[in-house]
């Protein structure tokens, strides 16, 4: 029998309607529309506004948009692994109320946090139930609220994060389409420099952790941006090489989106031109978990059956990863 | 080629200290001795007492002894799955702190949210990268430090949870031991009976949710009892049809420790004498993702190779779910 690869069946997105833009930010902190668009590419990003709105709410749209595309029910799902860092709650998993609004009573699920490389290791995850035969819907969500956790007076982040959800079925595939290979990485030494120190067990929430912003994402950019370009390059590069994909074999680089500098990085090490890489990032900015499943929402139009697909990313632990696939349709 | 299962091939636990008894809850709470050992079966319970300790804080001493015990070195385990509601962080994740304290420079991973289930959910998890073929030595972890999350003024949960860590390595098995089922189950509309409402996207850490005791556990008792006692006990039956397991085929049922009458009824409907039931709930109480391995630690000497044990949890979400193995040493 031909081995069972995890392929890629459906993609959706759901980014907000709300848009922050640098002219906005000027007038919330002091930085500029130049110095942000040429340190990070980015020039808007989408906020989620109105009360009582969560994480769950984006990605709500988003899946059921994608049960509409592949013309399934939500009764069909069978597993949900949400990756997130901005939960609804603490607990329960914001995947079981995923599944709870949208209907999935047949699914189970939790939610995997990794920071900005939570869909790569959720697809990574995703494709392990696949091929090990027991599943045959598993539905990968990446998404994240980041401006619940986003302090609008720190300009070194507030720049940088935006609101937004994707999402990716994956089905069996014995015809050799699907995710190929992986490659997962962390060095938990990289904590002190991408964090978010209280509301955990080491730092429950006080009166006085409110008042040290530690309910907010700190972020030590020049530290993490260097870990960032070297490691998301190298990943990338090493998954080429395991599976000897040449530059001209791979279609297209689907790349976290947290700095178009680290993407460029990334894209050269790897040889390609620039037709070939995946960026949105200076419309959503950085959404965490739903950066790459935004950007397979987005270009899914342009991808042909059988394209080399390479997806890569960095994030907070530190975590990084990449993972090379056979496009399935 | 004989299907390869992932078997466990280590355990380890670890328990802080200090001893919180009901007789010392008396004196913080409107409760008694009695009244606490009559509708939970709990007597005493630990707490990480100390400045600057969290959850990977315990994890460490209990990892630790699993290599020792196994005989291989931190390097050689390839992925963390780190089940837990109580991360030392909101980000990054847990596991990648620990796999930094204990030298795991090769292992990736993330934690995992599926609250009391989590442990469970973890295994069925790990069990698939052993499964797909591409991991041979994956970490299942399950811990918390609950005195984090809990308010000592609300004797409707402080009388309940504890702090505890635990541990499983998960390796390849071909001749039959090993995990060999697992069911899993969530239902999130349980999500408003048992939750912690504020430090999440819904409600994140502000001044009025510390106020309102919101960075809580908050528990509707009685039902959240009445839906455990029901789908935990079903999920065990269930595992146990389908594996064609009549009760005499049982040795062990290690069960979610929540409340022992729960865990009667479960064993019960398993058709389980008393003797075959593990239960140290009078003296750890609930340790949520830390139960079921501090369970299987304190068992292992009593385990035979190739005993047949069923796993069973339940808890917010809700999330139920039950694991079917054979014992492999």
């Amino acid at each position: 029998m031909q081995k069972i690869h995890a392929a890629i069946t459906a993609v959706n997105g759901y980014v907000p309607e709300y848009v922050l833009t640098n002219k906005e930010l000027e007038t919330m902190v002091d930085t500029n529309d130049e110095w942000i668009t040429s340190r990070t590419g980015i020039k808007e990003r989408r906020i989620l506004k109105g009360e009582g709105l969560a994480t769950s709410d984006m990605a709500v749209p988003a899946v059921e948009g994608l049960l509409k595309k592949r013309g399934i029910s939500a009764e069909e799902i069978e597993l949900i692994i949400f990756c997130t860092t901005t939960p609804d709650m603490p607990f329960p998993a914001t995947a079981n109320i995923l599944a709870d609004k949208i209907g999935a009573k047949n699914a189970w699920g939790y939610d995997l946090q990794a920071a900005c490389s939570g869909f790569v290791f959720g697809l990574a995850t995703g494709a392990s139930f696949i091929e090990s035969g027991r599943y045959t819907k598993v539905l990968v969500v990446g998404g994240d609220k980041m401006s619940s956790i986003i302090n609008y007076q720190d300009r070194a982040t507030c720049i940088i994060f935006g609101d937004g959800c994707g999402c990716a079925l994956l089905e069996p595939n014995t015809e050799g389409y699907g995710i190929i290979d992986s490659i997962c990485k962390t060095d938990g030494s990289g904590r002190n420099f991408l964090n978010m120190k209280a509301g955990g067990s080491l730092r429950p929430a006080s009166h006085e952790t409110v008042d040290a912003n530690e309910h907010y994402a700190y972020q030590e950019g020049q530290t993490v941006f260097k870990f960032a370009v070297t490691n998301m390059a190298e990943v990338a590069a090493d998954i080429m090489e395991r599976n000897q994909l040449q530059s001209e074999d791979v279609a297209w680089l689907v790349p976290h989106q947290a700095n178009k500098r680290i993407i460029d990085a990334t894209a050269n090490r790897m040889g390609l031109s620039s037709d070939k890489v995946i960026i949105n990032i200076e419309r959503y900015g950085n959404t965490t978990n739903g950066t790459i499943p935004l950007c397979l929402w987005e270009w899914e139009d342009k991808f042909k059956k059988g394209d080399n697909i390479v997806l890569a990313a960095f994030g907070g632990g530190f975590t990084w990863g990449s993972v090379y696939l056979k496009w399935a349709y």
